[in-house]
């Protein structure tokens, strides 16, 4: 019998996009979906970057430099500059999403069978990338109770065994919202250079931090150039994320190269988008501010009125735009379901990511779910009012499931 | 000591692009090089395709769905309807470029330690793929003599083994430009159906066939629709190699659910250059016409001009753009980068493809050299009158070189 790979069996589902059927469903229902559940900015992406597309005047759509363009790599290190990381242009390959720099980063430094630590919960889709690079993640876990802070460092070192090869941090911290402080990135920075691991840093959301200054990049930890590859991306900074462009960016020479293999085997990154990103980096210097100032206040909204709820704890993140709420519920993939599936207020639902699909250990974020937070503040308004009405409701309608006795079977299927 | 990884050491080079610093390095010096090392067409993007993009007017450069736009699924079902090809939307996973397509079939199909046969020379960068994946490469060897016609399927019989999942092969064929038959292709199905494999068949030049009508298409083979993964690209059949737009097209549902969660986890196909993909199926129905005749063309003038030159064979290719020729060389590679280190006639040099990067046995294509015929025909003649001079120089210079001891040397390093 013709079989798909145990690889292609044992591939998680994105839990973002999985309950995506589901929303299609309700929205042809008639049902207004509020999606909190995909980190999709509704902030327009700026004018100066689709003009550039727009009015681009090339005649052929060429392959690029698998690199990327020179170009754009040249002003990006002015970009870096400006946010106080001093790199080479030789040091930037650019990539199709961060998701590539991910995916190159793991099959230059990691073999088949070997182990990554993440702290979790994690971007689900990094388990992706290591169920394709057949890499282990093994995860320490960070706790609601404290905003999901980094666990203790020692508790990172227990987790070592001679098949560790890297650590991979996002921050500031999709889904927790939560940002590494200075000390907590040095200790990383520490523990990599003693163990002689890579450290992976995802710093798509380096601009928003919204309780004080940047956090610091994982390419100023001293002593471990050899060690950092910095992930970026422009899909969230510029809310560009159809576009497809990212970068890894690293000081390791012999990383470069293996990396550049992989690149020069899938030609070169889109062509338009990097037009856009190009032309991104003549933004003026001010332009975070107002993108930022309004994420601010949609997360100060959502936090508020999320612990408002009865039952509901969400600790207050400090950055990215989301952030994890633990409901008064026993199945959050269900829960998730269920909204766009069975209910609706006023006409509409809400889209929420559960928290399960964010954590490697089973069992876990059963009762968490992940809100982005990018939707204008009416929106969210709605969205958190459907969100208690639901959850008023849910627990009448799993009362009486798990009386006639059908819960218990569904919870665990 | 921090180290790649092995597969990051192992992973080959793109043959194609490791001589590209060598090829800067000429144009500084001020030396014209004529590209026929690479499937970059000069043909123009149509116009079409580019204006959809200049002309777009969304606000937000979203996520798309991880398959592509549904809009663009829908109507490539009718394109392939015009080529004789019925499938359904949903039978099509919009990828990144062609490549990405191989990568998520092999990814799906494929476990590390897994066998896939490839007639060879073939597509360098499969090997590459197949490196990513963890897949090992074995091979059967096409003879130029016969025009690089498949082997006996015996042959390709003999090489399987317990671990063998797939055949690959890529028709009209990169990098020979041989076009399988009805009957061959009959023989490939025939073989995976008797052996449970799956059949990768890349068809990103199914339009460039200069003999005869368009080849039997790996989705029209009988009887084993769960064993073909059809690749497909916009890139040479519009000239839109820099959009980075492919499909990987199958009717196996399962073998779909499971490349959907590899396409998952890297969220979206580039957006613009899908606006560009899907506009260029409103091309007219003869569009087609003026570019393969201006290939067949070319084909005509550089299987002339080379076979003219003392020494060298070059069997004249049905379909896509490249033709391999056998060169009165000892070693592709040195001369290859010889052509743009040391060489110029007119101030001007010319790039080709080493042929040894086309092949799995080391030794084999050592006096072969791939050329893309991708220039237009005045170009094309000065490129042969370079070659032609290139060759009678470097004649001279290997036999100087040889008495000097040195040669030997050079040649094994």
């Amino acid at each position: 019998m013709l079989k798909i790979s145990k690889r292609g069996q044992d591939m998680p589902s994105s839990p973002i996009r999985k309950l995506v059927p589901f929303a299609e469903m309700a929205t042809k229902r008639g049902t207004k979906v509020y999606h909190l559940n995909i980190g999709q900015p509704d902030i327009e992406t700026p004018q100066i970057m689709l003009d550039a597309v727009r009015h681009s005047d090339f005649k052929i759509l060429e392959y690029g430099h698998s690199a990327g363009n020179e170009s754009y790599r040249r002003k990006l290190v002015k970009y870096y500059k400006s946010v106080d990381i001093d790199i080479d242009f030789t040091q930037i390959v650019i990539t199709t999403g961060g998701s590539e720099a991910i995916l190159f980063g793991f099959m230059a430094c990691l073999d088949y069978g070997d182990e990554v630590i993440i702290p979790e919960p994690f971007y689900a889709n990094y388990h992706g990338f290591a169920a394709e690079a057949g890499v282990e993640v093994v995860t320490v876990t960070s706790h609601i109770a404290n905003g999901f802070a980094l666990p203790p460092i020692e508790e990172l070192e227990k987790k070592i065994t001679p098949r560790t090869k890297a650590i991979v941090i996002c921050n500031p911290n999709n889904p927790t919202g939560y940002v590494y402080g200075k000390e907590e990135m040095k200790q990383l920075g520490e523990m990599v250079l003693k163990h002689d691991l890579f450290l992976f840093c995802d710093e798509a959301y380096r601009e928003f931090n919204y309780e004080g200054e940047m956090p610091l990049s994982s390419l100023n930890l001293k002593g471990v150039d050899n060690n950092v590859i910095m992930v970026d991306t422009i899909s969230k900074r510029y809310s560009a994320c159809g576009g497809r462009i990212g970068a890894l960016v690293t000081r390791n020479k012999d990383l470069v190269n293996a990396v550049m293999k992989f690149a020069q085997a899938r030609l070169c990154p889109p062509g338009f988008a990097q037009i856009a990103g190009e032309a991104a980096l003549d933004l003026p210097a001010d332009y975070f501010d107002t993108t930022k100032a309004e994420y601010k206040n949609r997360r100060d909204l959502i936090v508020k009125r999320l612990n408002a709820i009865k039952g509901v704890n969400c600790p207050k993140p400090s950055g990215a735009f989301y952030a994890i709420a633990e409901l008064p519920i026993d199945d959050a993939d269900k829960f998730c379901q269920w909204l766009l599936e069975s209910f609706s207020y006023n006409g509409a639902t809400v889209m929420l990511a559960p928290g399960t699909g964010f954590y490697a250990t089973p069992g876990l974020g059963k009762k968490e779910v992940r809100l982005a937070y990018v939707l204008n503040l009416t929106d969210i308004n709605a969205a958190m009012d459907c969100l208690e009405e639901a959850l008023k409701e849910y627990k009448q309608h799993t009362t009486i499931t798990a009386d006639s006795g059908v819960l218990a079977e569904a919870m665990y299927a």
